[in-house]
Formats: C-alpha cells, structure tokens, sequence
C-alpha cells in the first residue's frame, strides 16, 4: 500500500490517499499544540510515540470487541486506516474533575467524579471547540440523537475496557477524547487517536502527569512521559 | 402583611422575611446589571416595570395550570411569594438563536431553531453561570434526574404557554431564562421573575428588542422598551 496524495493536515497528522479508495494512510507528526493551536512546538519522536501508543490500544480495544478505523501500522510513525468521514464532535469522558471541567464545576482537580461523564464539544476550531448538548447538536444537524446515543455508549465502552488496562499498570485513566466517524455505508467507527495527547493519564502513585499536560503546562520532558506510557503498555 | 428582616439582596431585588415564615416580600430594584455584574447602572423606573410585567406573566401562567412561588403584588414595586429553596440553575429556553446561542454555535441572531431548546447554566457567578448539562448537574449534586427532568419540561410548557401570548400582540418570545425552587415539601415551583430582563422579546415586524438587550448593547432607553411590553400585555 502506497502513500498517494495528501488528503488532509492536521495539527498532529497527515493524511493521503492509497491505491485503495476505502484506506488512508496516516503520518503522524512531531507537532505539539494546545490551547486552540496558540501554544506550538515540534518535539522529536513523538509521532512515533503516538503512532505505537494509538497502535496499542486500538488493538487492545479490537481484542474487546470495538472496532474502530485502525487497520495496520507500517512504520514507526505510519498506519493505515479506514476511510470515514468525521462528525465534527469531541467525545469527551471523564472518571476525575481535571482541566476544563474542573474550572466549569469550581472543583478541585483530581476530584474523582461518583459516576464516568460523558461531555460533547464541538470540533470548529473558530468558535473554539465549545462544549454542546445534545440539543444543540440536534439543531446544528451534525449527527442524529441515535448517533448521539452511539457516541455517547460507545464512549463508556471505551472507557469500560481502557479504565483497567491502564489501572492494572499503575496508570489512572482521568479523562480522554474520541473522534468518530461515519463509514461509506453510514456505520458509525471510533476513528482518530488515543494517545497521551488525547488522554489525560496520572501515574496513580505519584500522581506524575504522563500526558499532553506535560506539555500545556511545561512539566518536563514531553516523550520521556510518552515513553512510559508506552512501555507500561508492553511496547518497546 | 409587613416587611420584615432582609434576608437576601440580589442584583435586581431584595427578599424579605414577612409574619409567615412560608411567605417572603419582594422589592423590586431599580439596578441593571450585566455581563455577569461588570456593566451596571441605577435605572429610575425598571423595577415597577419588571413588577408589574412579572405579576401579569406569573397569573398567566398560573391560569394556563402552571404554579409559581408568586401569591400578589403589593405596590409599584413589591410583591410577595412563597418561601423556596433556589434550585442554583438557570433553565434557558431558545426558540431562535440569539446572545450565548448564536456565538457558541456560531449561527447568525435570529436564526429560528428547528424546535425549542433547553439549556441548563450553573447560578455561580465566581464561575461566571457557566453553562452545564445533566451529567454534570449529576455530579454536583444539585438536582437529581427526575428534578432535571421536571425542570426541563416545565420550561419547555412556559414555552408553549407564553410564546403564542407575546406573539398575539406582536411580540416574538426569542429565549427566556428560568430559575425554581424547592418549598419546604421538596416541591419544585417556578420562582424568581419572568420580565425583558430574563427574556429576549423582539418586536416581530421591526425586530426591535424589547428586553435588556438594550441595556447590555447600549440601544436606547430601557424604561420605553419595558412599558411597551408591559403595554401590550395589557398592563398599564
């Protein structure tokens, strides 16, 4: 499978064509940006961290009977996926009170929440990637409330199976992002990444931050933490 | 019945003790505030008029089956109503988009929903009344489910009762902001004030906003647009 033409290009990844008009193939970049793009860096290797992270835990979720776009990773920063076309919503769920939540609800970060939520923004860089309801997601016409309630399932269910895959390796699972998108024949598939950049991820001892916030928040060394993530998951 | 001690001044009215412990006196005040109580001014007038337009909205809605803490007013501006326990959410209801709406979603004002929606804010303004939906409602334990539930459809039957009201004398109802209460029984009851100071009402030929609009955008003077709602409710 070869890499045709560029399709789209993200903050974090590339996407190109292939000989096959039903799979993309996916770069990942080195690119680190928070905050809507205002805070930027290219940080080596990470594109390579992601690509074996998200690599992981695709597979770990296919091994657990959700599916998703992921089909192969060909190199250390490349995969190939399945072609979908992306609702414009971020799925968030959240197990603790951390980031934007936290500031909303004036609670303590690492608050733990007596249930798993599930938060819906809206994936439009110019109005900021604003938090939505249901209802007005309803209104824009960007998904049907049964697609809602799809996202909204399969969000637990994501959670359902990565919650103890990371609690059994000292890692807490605080909240994380999904993107979904929709197949030629209208299936709704979990597409995008699950990475440390979409993921907010604690050392459940230490409490170390081991994600993206690294970054936000100037910690330290941003792969050093990927790195532990990713072997913590049994990658190398 | 008689004032008695000052239990509570908020930025549009003071809320007295009276001999029934059930029952409390409200004084209207002559204050607009906006933006969260960054723009202010002492406006000679508005309280009669939100007294008295909120006294004709409260016996409409309760001759249309819908109970409110409201029992009668007393003067131009005071008016006394029954003791609740403010449930801390503003329960907004959006027939076209306009303010928050329009900019969130990034819809231009007055584009008419293809239904009405409901929108739950946190009443705490350190947080700024951010805006909130069920699951975090859950988790900060200030309504239950079925309380939400409650909340939710009762906006939505003000809605349907005041909206072909205001659009009989030629007024279109756009949003309007609720707060309720708990009586000493756990009841839920609509509460505080329905006036141009909690709904948008734009003249439905000339789209001339007849609400505090004109106070947050500085479009003229506020006391002539509230007499002309209260005018055309039939008040004088």
């Amino acid at each position: 499978m070869n890499k045709g033409q560029l399709l789209y290009e993200g903050k974090a990844k590339r996407l190109y064509t292939t000989e096959d008009t039903e799979i993309l193939f996916v770069e990942y970049k080195d690119s680190a940006t928070a905050f809507n793009g205002e805070k930027k860096a290219e940080i080596a290797g990470k594109g390579n961290l992601n690509n074996q992270i998200t690599t992981l835990l695709f597979e770990k979720l296919q091994a657990n009977g959700i599916e998703s776009h992921f089909v192969k990773r060909l190199s250390a920063n490349e995969q190939l996926v399945r072609k979908v076309e992306i609702i414009p919503i971020e799925v968030v769920t959240r197990n603790i009170a951390a980031g934007s939540l936290a500031k909303r609800l004036g609670l303590d970060e690492g608050t733990p929440l007596k249930r798993p939520i599930v938060e819906f923004y809206y994936k439009d860089d110019a109005l900021g990637d604003p938090i939505i309801t249901t209802e007005h997601i309803d209104v824009l016409n960007i998904a049907t409330p049964i697609e809602v309630e799809q996202l909204y399932n399969a969000a637990l269910h994501v959670n359902e199976v990565l919650r103890p895959i990371f609690t059994a390796v000292g890692v807490t699972l605080v909240d994380f992002k999904l993107e979904f998108g929709r197949d030629k024949d209208g299936n709704i598939l979990l597409a995008d990444e699950i990475s440390p950049d979409t993921c907010r991820l604690w050392d459940s001892n230490t409490k170390q931050k081991l994600d993206k916030d690294v970054f936000r928040r100037d910690l330290g060394n941003l792969t050093e933490v990927y790195e532990i993530i990713l072997q913590k998951l049994g990658g190398n």
